[in-house]
């Protein structure tokens, strides 16, 4: 069977969002699965020298109005975030638990988080916010929080983004697919002649 | 007659090369011109505090690789040059006293320094490697280097980056269409359905 196609991302990261709603159906019509992957850009950014998009002097005023156009563009419902960015820590931690407690959830809690920060105006860097979107799954409140708050869950987490920088994981969305790494929600067309082809 | 897209770029700039080779046959399915706009990515580094993709831990490695494979996606001849990157300052100066002294050679001239430098490797910073690519133009060397060292070009080159930066260009390439601004070879597509729909 072909191996599953990693996908990295911040929660925080409107293109991770936009690719996240079309990256399974992508695999999927390549008879591949996805392994998904939330990672910290605010760490990778202490690698690479970077910053949010938003507080970069011009770049951030074009992204602000790119994120809106490039999802209505691809007719992806969006909602620009009040609080925009945000830390990805407490979403990223509460994933790698349910993913360690029912993985059966873990991509649909990852679907339910991006969709209710970027569609709902949902806070999902605090634990409140999480709860209230896991609780739609019926993940239950006290089980998530002990999960988030566990030491090992935060040891998880770190390794996981460590792990992904090492790999050259430098921004969101990136998906590698067989070694061969895309960066950008406007690399899923060059993935998907990659998956289909074989390489080009 | 509907006014023409203006196109800014780097001669230094892979994906502004890539776009390069496209924006007149696009702007020309929908009935509109293209103004060229060579600038100079380095003097608007100083306003967004970016730097040169090579240069960049991670990413410089992933743009290395995306620079060629991005190139065979399109179908588009390329060959990463052996100095990289390089000053844009003098076929910049090239371009706008090409502009000034016969318009209808500027376009060429600006295909030609691109295409030299990115698929012959011919160094386009030098005032020698710009009047080689000239020459195939017959654009006359001496009256070219007067050109280059006149006052008033160097002026109007420097007038000319500082009004694209003014303007809120900080990549290469980017577009602007009506006022609607499109950063990045990526952005071709979005351009293309916004002149055929008129904004979406």
């Amino acid at each position: 069977m072909a191996a599953a196609i990693d996908f990295y991302f911040d929660f925080s990261s409107p293109y991770g969002y936009l690719a996240a709603t079309k990256v399974d159906a992508l695999a999927a019509r390549h008879g591949r699965t996805v392994a998904w992957r939330p990672m910290l850009l605010g760490v990778a950014f202490k690698t690479t020298g970077g910053q949010p998009l938003p507080m970069v002097p011009l770049k951030g005023d074009y992204s602000r109005h790119d994120f809106i156009r490039s999802a209505r563009f691809h007719g992806i419902p969006y909602r620009q975030p009040t609080t925009f960015p945000i830390s990805g820590v407490t979403p990223t931690r509460a994933f790698y638990w349910q993913q360690g407690s029912d993985p059966a959830k873990e991509v649909a809690l990852a679907q339910a988080l991006l969709r209710a920060y970027f569609t709902e105006d949902v806070n999902i860097s605090s634990v409140d916010g999480v709860l209230a979107v896991a609780a739609t799954l019926g993940i239950d409140a006290d089980a998530l929080t002990a999960g988030i708050n566990d030491p090992a869950i935060k040891d998880r987490t770190r390794a996981e983004v460590e792990a992904a920088i090492a790999r050259g994981v430098f921004g969101s969305p990136f998906m590698v697919v067989d070694g061969e790494p895309f960066w950008g929600m406007d690399r899923l067309d060059q993935m998907e002649r990659w998956l289909a082809t074989g390489g080009f």
